[in-house]
């Protein structure tokens, strides 16, 4: 059963995402955002579970149950940010909510694995569509072929701006990536 | 105080591994490993929460708190995975095992995020090293340079024989990849 659900999910999410050339942001005529099909292929960043905002995105339904997320960026804005501790423009970051089920009674009793898409948020920085900061966020049930451009006034950008140690961006949850700020005096109130 | 914790165990981390070259498996002469400086880089799998054997791993503390995982395997590996379902020689899988912090109040109360290494567990393939299935397991606090190879019998060894669903590795819980092995009939039992 579990096999079969994290088939319909996988086979779902595939058809959902169409292919991106590398390094390229896919847009929809709507403004919203076609998710990169090879984003799993990208950086990885860090897993959490059950990070969510207090308040629920505009339009996300509250998770029924417990989730673990994964976050990647592409290639090249990882590789700039390991020389410069901030991100380019361009960057185009992925968080996939998974769903954590307990896990089979073969291994570890108490513990959750990851199984099937909840949704996926996307947060890209594209200064010469976005004014400001350049960033914005989008929303997909993983379902749908495009995510939804996430309009300001919004919670995720009121958290990013407020509590993001750089550039709007949680890096103080990507462990890997703490000391590299700090190096480059990017973290903020370090 | 996070971020002194967090850079302190980047800098244990980052001092106790060794540069390899792409697609070579670094074994010290004591036939322990040197984990791959890289594999962060490498493509990551899954995430799961206090995925433990239910017998430690011989050597290992019980973790004191409660951990969230990360896998990744090299990337020559897993193009080979996706056109085979089944993994071929030289392969390299690390799982690290870092802390689950509560998240900061800010965001996501109930949530947990990862910080520091636990340890670091690697699964390699090599045949001409290792006889029978050509899988051998080693052992890493994250402090040491070298993880230390793990004899047979040993209970890694038996958990995943009897229950890795492809060549002896936890597929099942790699969402992306569980689909790739049934196509193949490389999935075990289905």
């Amino acid at each position: 059963m579990r096999g079969i659900l994290i088939g319909i999910a996988v086979a779902a999410i595939s058809a959902a995402i169409s292919a991106t050339p590398a390094g390229a942001i896919d847009y929809a005529k709507s403004g919203d955002i076609i998710p990169p099909a090879n984003y799993r292929d990208w950086v990885f960043l860090t897993s959490s579970l059950d990070l969510n905002y207090n308040e629920p995105v505009p339009g996300a339904a509250a998770p029924a149950k417990s989730q673990l997320d994964n976050v990647f960026v592409n290639p090249e804005a990882y590789k700039v940010y390991m020389k410069t501790g901030t991100w380019p423009d361009k960057t185009v970051m992925v968080k996939e909510n998974r769903v954590a089920a307990p896990s089979a009674d073969e291994i570890g009793k108490s513990g959750k694995v990851q199984e099937g898409i909840i949704s996926i948020e996307l947060h890209v920085k594209d200064k010469k569509r976005y004014p400001g900061d350049g960033w914005a966020f989008f929303f997909s049930n993983g379902k749908t072929p495009t995510a939804r451009y996430v309009a300001r006034p919004a919670s995720c950008y009121t958290c990013h701006e407020e509590h993001g140690k750089v550039d709007t961006t949680f890096v103080q949850f990507y462990p890997t990536l703490v000391d590299v700020a700090k190096a480059h005096k990017t973290f903020k109130g370090d």
